[in-house]
């Protein structure tokens, strides 16, 4: 049974341990990296030992934000998970770890509560706005590295501060960080500014085959295997196309349909209020929130297709 | 000769008059017309009369942010001009007001000067933060309407909070007007998440064609006459496309080339540093800032396209 500590309760338990494992989840993303070596330059600062790993190697592009150098001449004490909500998300770590993690710092309302000790803030638009609120709480002095790493994680998660989950105090904070030397322009440019020619010219090619059903309503959008290995983009370029069918105006149900492998179907469906696209994905074996969910699906394209087109047109329906 | 305004100042001045007309620019975007409401309510919580007027109609997308029904029965005796860096910027009404202006209030740093009074804060990434600051010092009460007004101007001229003239007081003013109920959510889906069917297809059509000079170090895209109309994009659609060349991978100049009219062109430069927009859009006759700029050029697109360049390679290897 997880133990739920108060802000101030995970800053005495920082301040109480030392050698620090700060895990991050698989499939890295801008927030849970700017988590890990935002705690791991606090509690530096603090006078301890860090270092942050993941199960996958770390982009590049994160570099703009932070330092991955790091010393490792220390033996693991501590092990802190952050924006972690499960420990299936830590991929090919979760068996050694899954067992031993002391605290997890998290905003995902579905965490599931794997660890000893928790700090759970599910009104975070990102877990880094969380190593904020623990910079000013340990009274640590939040220099140019610890403002990089937490722009990465609120800019990432909130689209640059687009998506619904940006609050007032996630404005708040990036006001902050910016006056902490925070560098935004070459931050903003490497996530967002940045297109590589090969995601452009799969992104034209997936609109110029997107197909709509129901007056509008859905927008179905097509990767199919042979496309995506010929494209020669990286799974972050693909990543981003998702967003696009819901884009389009008039669109109620956004979905995109991708070929992972021959016969291998990866769906990502995106809505707007009132439609539920984790409903459109549980009918499917798959989950996730309201505005964003996903499934899975084998068998042919054919098939794929009109299963998630029945169950979307459920949800338009209901 | 302009008088120069401080805040408190020109926080007096709209004290002591009344009847205001307020003029927005042409080809009106979401920071002038944001100016032109928030002032309007301002004035209307302090028991003034006013009325925003535009030398185009406004599109009809800024209904998300603001009203834009208003009540004409009275006679104007203050005009006040919000945004506007020009009186050329007038469009058709500059005959009329040119040399009726009271007070100007205005982010831009290339202002002329053309009014009786000015309140210039070129500090300010938009004309609506400006609006914000004299809400406070007249201690006016913020409420939905006027924080609405106040956000679109801000997220729209700093690309929701992306672009490098965002500051940590445009995130500070983002928090504060949140907390004033700004309708976030639906003014960025409205400006940043909604393309239209014509200008997804025009941007796929540019981004096929668009060509790389010196070792991808330029990219120029071309929209010809026959595809701008063909197209049925409005200008709004296409004024976005302009940003696409510089955001790819190993682009420093970006380069749109628009053929407004047969014969007749349009070009937008974008540029990264240490390049400079305005320096090659000058040999061409036009100008700019340093990152963005524009000239036109009529003759053949295949001189367009060849003296564009030439400028371009002069700044590229300067």
């Amino acid at each position: 049974m997880v133990a739920d500590l108060s802000l101030s309760k995970t800053a005495d338990f920082l301040k109480e341990n030392d050698n620090y494992l700060i895990l991050t989840h698989a499939h890295p993303d801008g927030d849970t990296i700017g988590s890990g070596f935002a705690l791991k330059l606090i509690l530096e600062a603090l006078g301890k030992r860090a270092i942050v790993i993941n199960p996958d190697e770390i982009p590049q592009k994160y570099s703009v934000a932070v330092s991955f150098e790091q010393k490792t001449d220390f033996d693991i004490k501590t092990i802190v998970a952050v924006d972690v909500a499960d420990t299936k998300l830590l991929g090919s770590l979760e068996q050694e770890y899954k067992d031993r993690i002391d605290l997890c710092i998290d905003h995902h309302p579905s965490n599931i509560g794997y660890s000893k000790y928790r700090l759970l803030v599910p009104t975070a638009a990102a877990a880094c706005e969380i190593f904020y609120s623990l910079a000013v709480e340990l009274g640590v002095r939040i220099d140019q590295n610890i403002a990089n790493a937490i722009y990465l994680g609120i800019s990432t998660d909130t689209g640059c501060f687009k998506f619904a989950n940006t609050t007032h105090f996630t404005h708040f904070v990036a006001a902050e960080i910016m006056k902490c030397g925070a560098n935004v322009g070459e931050i903003n440019r490497q996530m967002f500014e940045t297109n590589s020619k090969e995601r452009l010219a799969l992104e034209t090619a997936v609109i110029g085959a997107m197909e709509y059903y129901f007056d509008g309503s859905i927008a179905f959008a097509t990767i199919p295997y042979d496309l995506l290995v010929s494209s020669g983009c990286n799974p972050d370029d693909i990543d981003g196309i998702s967003s696009i069918p819901r884009t389009i105006k008039g669109v109620k149900i956004g979905i995109t349909m991708r070929e992972n492998e021959p016969g291998s179907f990866k769906f990502s469906v995106r809505t707007f209020e009132p439609f539920d696209a984790s409903s459109i994905c549980k009918r499917l074996g798959g989950g996730g929130h309201k505005a964003a969910a996903g499934c899975s699906f084998k068998g042919s394209a054919e098939d794929a297709k009109q299963k998630m087109l029945e169950s979307a047109k459920k949800e338009l329906f209901k």
